[in-house]
């Protein structure tokens, strides 16, 4: 058995967690920049360009909303901004975090209808359309979906809810959670419709945590107008009322947003669509090492794996946080957990990001090497097979 | 046929080349601090904690001196201080860096006595004994000889070649390039009796280039009393004569110091014999990829591969730099070309310095996978036996 080896001494951390991501030194050293004085002229005109950048990787031309938060902070701005005490809500059960959004709905006092499903699967626009039928008298105000559920591996048809609520002429707002897909996974708010967006600065856009966002419509910014829930903090209309000048209400993250300014330039300079193109062939190739394993991917539907995570089910008798212990202090690698009721099932492998092949290839090295140490029944070769896919085209 | 990646934009460049090597994050920062008064104080502390930690990562008792410059000021430094216009020396012709080392002695006015090798083997101690034996009125002052010649991964064994040297009661010094082996593969200046060794920054010590090292024996040292080769820059005298208070005599590359404390305080923090344990480790299993590869290693004797780098020999009718302009800009990683008369006929693989088994599993995955693309003729499996060997302990 070779020495442990350290995070900081000998050689880099794979960071392949489905998030926070591996930040890229560009980044890094555009955040390390001095903080500058946030009412001042070079702070508005960093504020704008990111403002006009965000619009882009969010595709959409309305208004994009920075808080300083994380990505839960932006769930709560969805619902605030929108919705009234009591107000019914319809959710769908794809994850631990379609499941975290729920209790924080619940807790503002709204009354949430949980579409329930098996956490493998996406959410079925057909139970979301005869929810909205059976509504006659348009008490629901809000569908909210989350497009990548970080904690299964499965996204879900944004466009095809769409058009499930669309048929019904339900006026619901439609608000979703691109966390762990926005430029990561083709992710459009206007031509999809969404109502609001809820995105973080830690997955796809390759910066630390700290970061929540919001994409706003016309039909939401509507809603704030009746919407009698309590906000100061997340009220989008002080915030649009500063961000126009390129200022903001409250303390910004300065350093976050050198941070963020950066990564939208390196996400152009690739192109958003060789970005998409790039997860893509990385989650191709890791589900291709997951089958030569002789492994379960967790998502039952062939067509909607995730791009940007994979969760593999441990065989039966194997814990899959053993596991992970054995590849952290072995091969200095941090896998995703199982959340909730999939704790010790499965294991998240994160391919969002800042990310290659040769860095997916050490990734999936470690988790074959991985088994082997810990003692996992697998079938060797996925790397092989991974290699093979990646060279396939 | 994907995108081609960009160095700064999906993922990190993987930098394996012999030299120079993957700077850590931790030694970066260290490098960027503000720059300090290098005639104040704190200037005095920093040198003299790193001339101390260098004696013991050279494993010497004797002074270490740090040059602002590459590996070849350390090179001619060695010359210069201890020989004189005319004098014959001894040096080994073990690849294309004992070449160069030839080529710069040859210009300063020494005389070269050249034993001549095929780039595929260490030094003869052998042969260095008998051109001493030879060598009656000890017109010889000096044997120079490359520990790990870069250009063909090929170890030299000092302790053998000083034990003929001993053998044969000849006074000459003994100079050690140890450019690509200190901090890698074990180097001993005092155990081996090196008179003067020579080192520099950007091999094992994992930061940028831009140092050279000198250690010196007492023997090295009193040889400066009568050699005549001028010297200003390069002058030990006065450089350690300041160095006794943490100065120097001009002004030192002050942030590379910065980086340097780090990187002493790194490899300590790991532990010296784990560092070369890990250099071991991972130089077994790539050579257990080449072998399944089914392609050969340049260096023929088993015993005396490297353990900081590997040369492979492309198949015939092959072109060694095709295939790594396939590697770089498919896979954004960087190999070692052949050098001089090695040119097309091999590439090297670096694994040295800050390396770990998944960053050399992404290495040879990006080898594996370029032989595909480029079309090089190769049996594949190598990546999958270099996790076997890496897992076999």
């Amino acid at each position: 058995m070779a020495q442990r080896n350290n995070i900081e001494t000998s050689g880099r951390h794979f960071l392949q967690i489905p998030g926070p991501t591996n930040v890229p030194g560009r980044i890094l050293r555009a955040i390390e920049r001095p903080t500058i004085d946030h009412r001042g002229p070079e702070f508005a005109r960093l504020a704008s360009e990111i403002f006009s950048g965000l619009k882009r990787v969010v595709q959409t031309t309305s208004p994009v909303i920075v808080f300083p938060s994380s990505g839960t902070g932006a769930w709560e701005a969805a619902l605030v901004n929108t919705l009234s005490p009591g107000d019914r809500i319809l959710m769908c059960e794809t994850g631990h975090f379609a499941t975290l959004w729920r209790e924080l709905a619940a807790r503002l006092g709204l009354v949430v209808d949980f579409i329930p499903s098996d956490w493998r699967s996406p959410v079925d626009p057909a139970a979301i359309e005869a929810k909205l039928i059976e509504d006659k008298t348009k008490q629901i105000k809000a569908v909210c979906v989350v497009h990548n559920e970080t904690s299964t591996g499965v996204t879900s048809d944004i466009p095809t809810i769409r058009a499930a609520i669309e048929k019904t002429r339900h006026p619901a707002l439609l608000m979703v959670d691109t966390i762990s897909s926005l430029a990561s996974i083709d992710y459009r708010h206007d031509a999809w419709g969404v109502d609001v967006t809820v995105g973080c600065s830690q997955k796809g856009l390759m910066l630390p945590p700290g970061l929540g966002l919001n994409a706003i419509s016309a039909k939401a910014m509507a809603a704030t107008k009746t919407a009698k829930l309590p906000r100061s903090y997340w009220a989008w209309d002080a915030m649009l009322d500063m961000n126009k000048t390129g200022f903001f209400p409250y303390t910004p993250s300065t350093n976050l947003l050198f941070g963020l300014a950066e990564a939208i330039t390196m996400l152009e300079e690739e192109g958003l669509e060789n970005v998409f193109a790039r997860h893509k062939r990385l989650a191709r190739a890791t589900r291709a090492a997951v089958k030569a394993w002789k492994l379960e991917i967790l998502c039952r539907d062939e067509e909607r794996h995730s791009n940007s995570l994979t969760a593999v089910v441990m065989p039966e008798k194997s814990d899959a946080d053993e596991f992970r212990k054995v590849v952290l202090e072995r091969f200095n690698m941090s896998l995703g957990n199982g959340l909730g009721r999939l704790k010790g099932k499965v294991f998240r492998i994160g391919h969002l990001g800042s990310l290659n092949e040769l860095m997916l290839a050490g990734t999936l090295s470690g988790i074959e090497m991985g088994f082997k140490v810990a003692g996992v029944p697998h079938r060797p070769g996925g790397v092989q097979a991974a290699l093979a896919d990646l060279t396939s085209d």
